[in-house]
């Protein structure tokens, strides 16, 4: 009989969100788990790593189920590179991260501790999905998005051949008893954040901050996650990090840096 | 007269780190110079932001420069962001973060606080460049940076034209008096991080990790910004926030995702 698949499953969202437990439950019918996930949440982490503090990793029973797990006081980046240089006697099969509460399509991709998991796996070599469903609500359902997340799990695995594929999966909100309208593969769209700093003052008198923001987004183009989500259908989209714009260089070239 | 440049400086080392000073004491000579960065240390925040927390931000008279300066508590990213939708009254020309105390050539772009910086102003459309020396010595020199550091800032200025260019500059380590050979414009050489977790038991006999590595880089490229610095050349990578990876998208199409 074959070696059934070693899969890692990581978020930022801290080890007991639903959906991570939604993504526990639908590895295990795939092949041996391993959580390692922060034991806190870590959202707008980006793809931060703990370099000036210690770490703490903790053995964790949360449920029945038949996977190991452990809780790390860091971040999403950095229970990848515990899992995988530490804890894992082998290199996984499969890392999946998520299931976020919340999209990170668009420019999201960039401050999603999530999909920064998922990356960091990626450059470690193993193919990687990090999943995210457009619904910040905590006690949202994760019940329409699990036969998705299994079969697009059971193709990578299938199909990445062991290639450092990165796949960012976006769920659309859609109506209780709804179904999606099907896959896309798209691109990511150019978008940002309009950001309105909400003024206070704490009881001490001191003026701070709360960060809000609204979501611009600055593309038409059909081929877009924002796209595919908005017309009701998952976004997958394929990631790479190599961010050299390499389509500048001929033009950056001619400025004559060179002093 | 045409109006002075605003010119937004920032870094992930803190406000008082010696590469920073360098950067206000260059930028005096070619703009009008606001300075917002984080009260202490941020290194490995990756593209981090503060969504969870309050943000506190403290006016600063650090020296007797022309400038204006504040301290913030929030992460690089943050400062960009509470720059340009908080602090001040026009959008700036151009923003300059660093110069960082360490390497942020090949994989490093990823978990950079000093790029972070640079990118976030990207997104907000500003030209930006990230400065980085390959030395992690707090006290090294920063002169021979000097003079590459104002030529190139003036370029961007110039050129960029207002296009969301982002630069990452990395300068490689030179003896004290020695020039450097030139400027590279390169591409992100494909490497990664090694990590090997250093375990150690806290006082109470809890176990604590420490996370140490090497960086490997993969890629024996001539094009790329290790190999610049290697060679004594000053890197200059431009930068982009789009990662997807376009190349995969007719394969995976092939790979019937839809279920």
């Amino acid at each position: 009989m074959k070696k059934r698949p070693l899969i890692l499953v990581t978020n930022d969202d801290g080890i007991t969100a639903p959906g991570l437990r939604t993504l526990v439950k639908v590895m295990n019918k795939i092949g041996e788990v391993v959580v390692v996930a922060p034991d806190s949440p870590q959202s707008g982490m980006g793809h931060a790593i703990t370099v000036d503090d210690t770490l703490y990793c903790k053995k964790e029973k949360i449920d029945n189920g038949p996977q190991t797990e452990y809780s790390t006081s860091g971040t999403p980046a950095d229970c990848v590179k515990l899992a995988v240089n530490e804890i894992l006697e082998r290199k996984p099969d499969l890392c999946v991260s998520g299931i976020n509460h919340g999209s990170n399509a668009s420019i999201n991709v960039i401050y999603s501790g999530t999909m920064s998991a998922a990356i960091e796996a990626g450059i470690e070599g193993i193919p990687s999905i990090g999943f995210s469903l457009s619904d910040y609500s905590w006690n949202v359902s994760f019940e329409s998005c699990e036969k998705h997340v299994e079969h697009i799990s059971r193709k990578v695995l299938e199909k990445s051949n062991k290639k450092n594929i990165i796949l960012n999966v976006n769920f659309p909100k859609i109506r209780k008893g709804a179904k999606y309208k099907g896959v896309k593969i798209t691109r990511q769209a150019k978008s940002y954040w309009k950001e309105t700093f909400d003024k206070r003052e704490n009881p001490n008198g001191k003026k701070y901050y709360w960060l809000t923001g609204e979501h611009i987004n600055l593309d038409k183009g059909k081929d877009t996650d924002q796209s595919a989500l908005k017309s009701g259908y998952i976004s997958i989209v394929p990631i790479m990090y190599d961010m050299t714009s390499y389509s500048e260089i001929d033009e950056i070239n001619k400025w004559n840096l060179n002093g």
